[in-house]
């Protein structure tokens, strides 16, 4: 199914069908930093091999959205390069740490195909999976988008909704996370005394600051991670496109709302698992984020009395800021200003 | 003091007090490729492992400003990010090398303040240390800021002045300096032939060229540095604020200046010291940046035949190229194209 | 001839005269990621040290173009600082591969000078040469720029035009590119399965994708490479001059286009040589880049049966797709989309 520049369209996905995707790619200090000059990260344990030193890590990992963002852009130009639209994020597990200098490669699977009504498009589900130079799997996850067909006419490759969690269990979190020495945790260095059961289920947090975002950044940003979905970068074809403009990818919402959560959940060192994810509006370059979350749920880990996980709902925000938690609207739609509702687990020390 | 992420206030502080800042960050070669990007400095021995290993270095040390920006950087969100103005520097050395790898950390001990007359704002004084991972000292410098009271009504904490030194004495210059063979300092490589004894004081240097500043560059510089004031970032706000746009970090100024002075002293190879710096007039993306230096002083250093320091003022302005060196006003005011106003001690090869 | 932060103008060159460029550089992990975030390359050998190891080089080497880019840096404070155009390259050759911590410097050689017919300007040819720290020479090449005179009635320098070789002769191609294990390259990781032997002589290729190019990535680029050509950096000066904005480095769009040919071209992983390269109108910010390759030739390489090497021409448009391969008009004048036509030998595995 490679060499396809021009990409795969619906009816070309088989259920079942294992798609080993192209370019491998060692991460690097060098794309850390240049993640951390476009994002700004605060946490201690990705900033500091001392701090990850410290508490039992070899030296700092790399961010776990870093690597999200790397191996779900090599799954792009096989999967999506012809999507209408990303429809979510399930089962998303972080597996193994990542280091600098470990090669990544990812395959995934296809799991559920169903045509549209229209028979215009239909709905791809792939388990996609990240790999280290070992083979060890780092990342798990399954995403669905609506892609184009090629051919209206053409028959529906296959017709199978696969059955997702609406949560990750806490009984499968943590591998990710080395056995931590809590009390070589610093939480001056980090900036915050609040841990693990500092925090009460059902409480809201205002990240406080806003990030206006530019064209170069989320092109760079998106480049780093390979990603070759064309709507991010070609703004002669997009002027005429359906939003006027080229659309940032909705990573990019994700790893600026991670890094705004520092502002009230500073120990969240670790994202763990996602829930579910989804894009509800658009984000164009020249807004500005905001962000606020939720704790949804607190979980103990099992047979771990270093590190617990917090559930948390992180709702980001375009030119609103967030200091009265905007949502949902009296109907169940989401506010115009909500461009991102994620849930995940984050790991915390206790 | 801290889990505070909406910033202390005047009345949050108390003289004498000491605040360890949050984040240590690990300095690496990604840092520096991204420092480079922005603003292209090409001294030879920060340049090129090579060239540092010739002349003693065990390999090219960390830029002397980007060390200075990260610790910087790490203040901001206990001391500054209710500043209303950042009003000055002092006594600011360099005191030991930093190399890619070395992780940094910083800390601040309140050393006056002063409630404004109008009880609504206060200048706090802090002497910021910066550290490596071993403890050791690498920066120390005074800076002087107006924050704002959460609360008019408040009694002011202090009120204490400190003095400051007009300039850092020479005999404290160098210790960040390795001992270097200047014999194996190649000038065709280093870009000039002009060592310390070949500048006379009172001699001005236009630098020549001019850099536009771009949005992406400066927030993405800025965040590098882990620093949070929201000014620079938040064009939401801004836009409604006091100058209608995002400020650019007077920091990067500074880069821009330094860069920029390559041209005509391109072996003042190291800042040792910086004994004043101002922010005269505001930076918006979009401006383009000039400078020149006069040299205002020359020094010997104790015991040290290798290196010498210029004292040198190095004026940045905006929009105005620096052929005739602006600087002020008859009436003593600074000329409305003048941004900085920085006096340092830059170390040359003798 | 250093010390000339003003450059140099027609009547200071020499013939045969050799100037070592200031500015030594180590090129790190760093770097490439900057790159790799501006340009987006997605060939295996550059992005993952296991795929390049298991071809036969020690890591991922250094991507060719950067490797240029940077050597050309360096000779533009000596060579065209004053130039009024850049009108082309010859016989570039990359000579060994360069990996991350090697320290890369520069010296050219004048071998050509002719001045204008209306006396106020010249044509400098220079062949320039890149050097790691082992005295190694990894590339080579002849460029010849139109450069100033700083007083009309000075003496022409020199009047002699070299001869240049139409193309770089097959048998002088494939030093930088080790000993391959073809049965080893993983043609589904390297994203084709179209070999050296897979394209015929005379076939086009749609490049597809487009990107749009903002300033703070030239810039960024272009600082990168240490290139201080003024007219790439400084809007206040080139609003008021002959494009009334930035002009973008023509090595950018080099790079751009090479990135972009993945599509169509995945598998020729190193670029052995660059016949010819002319950048035929300008490209600005906010413009949009797309790019096609015809195959010219397939020559195979001296002794190799590992690799070959196809001679590709390779065009790039602004604001203009290349479905229908835009190159010249009837009268042989190139379309006004058209912003570069290179002429490369790349290499392959067979």
């Amino acid at each position: 199914m490679h060499e396809q520049p021009s990409g795969n369209f619906f009816e070309d996905f088989r259920l079942g069908q294992v798609i080993r995707h192209p370019t491998p790619r060692t991460i690097t200090l060098g794309d850390v930093a240049v993640y951390n000059a476009i994002f700004g990260p605060r946490f201690a344990v990705q900033s500091a091999d001392t701090f990850a030193q410290a508490i039992g890590y070899p030296r700092s990992p790399i961010d776990d959205l870093l690597v999200f963002h790397i191996v779900f852009g090599k799954t792009v130009p096989d999967i999506s390069l012809n999507a209408v639209a990303n429809l979510g994020y399930a089962d998303c597990r972080f597996l193994r740490p990542v280091y600098p200098g470990d090669t990544l490669s990812a395959a995934s699977e296809v799991i559920g195909l169903r045509e549209n009504s229209n028979r215009k498009t239909g709905i791809v589900y792939v388990r996609s999976r990240g790999f280290n130079q070992d083979g060890g799997e780092v990342l798990d996850y399954v995403r669905w988008v609506m892609v184009r067909k090629r051919d209206e006419s053409a028959a529906a490759p296959g017709d199978h909704v696969p059955k997702l969690p609406q949560q990750v269990d806490p009984l499968n979190l943590g591998s990710a996370c080395p056995p931590i020495d809590s009390a070589a945790y610093d939480t001056t260095l980090s900036g915050s005394p609040r841990k693990f059961t500092d925090y009460e289920i059902g409480e809201k947090i205002d990240h406080l600051a806003g990030v206006t975002v530019e064209h170069a950044e989320h092109m760079m940003a998106t480049r780093l991670y390979q990603n070759t979905a064309r709507i991010h970068f070609d703004h002669f074809t997009e002027s005429k496109g359906r939003f006027g403009q080229r659309l940032i990818y909705g990573g990019h919402a994700i790893s600026l709302a991670r890094a705004l959560s520092f502002n009230g959940i500073a120990n969240a060192f670790h994202v763990s698992a996602i829930n579910g994810g989804r894009h509800v509006n658009p984000l164009f370059a020249g807004s500005t984020v905001f962000a606020w979350s939720e704790i949804l749920d607190r979980a103990e880990l099992p047979k771990r009395s270093d590190v617990g996980a917090l559930r948390l709902r992180t709702v980001a925000t375009k030119d609103r800021p967030c200091a009265d938690f905007p949502y949902k609207k009296n109907d169940g739609a989401y506010e115009d200003a909500v461009i991102l509702d994620l849930d995940y687990w984050a790991v915390l020390p206790r």
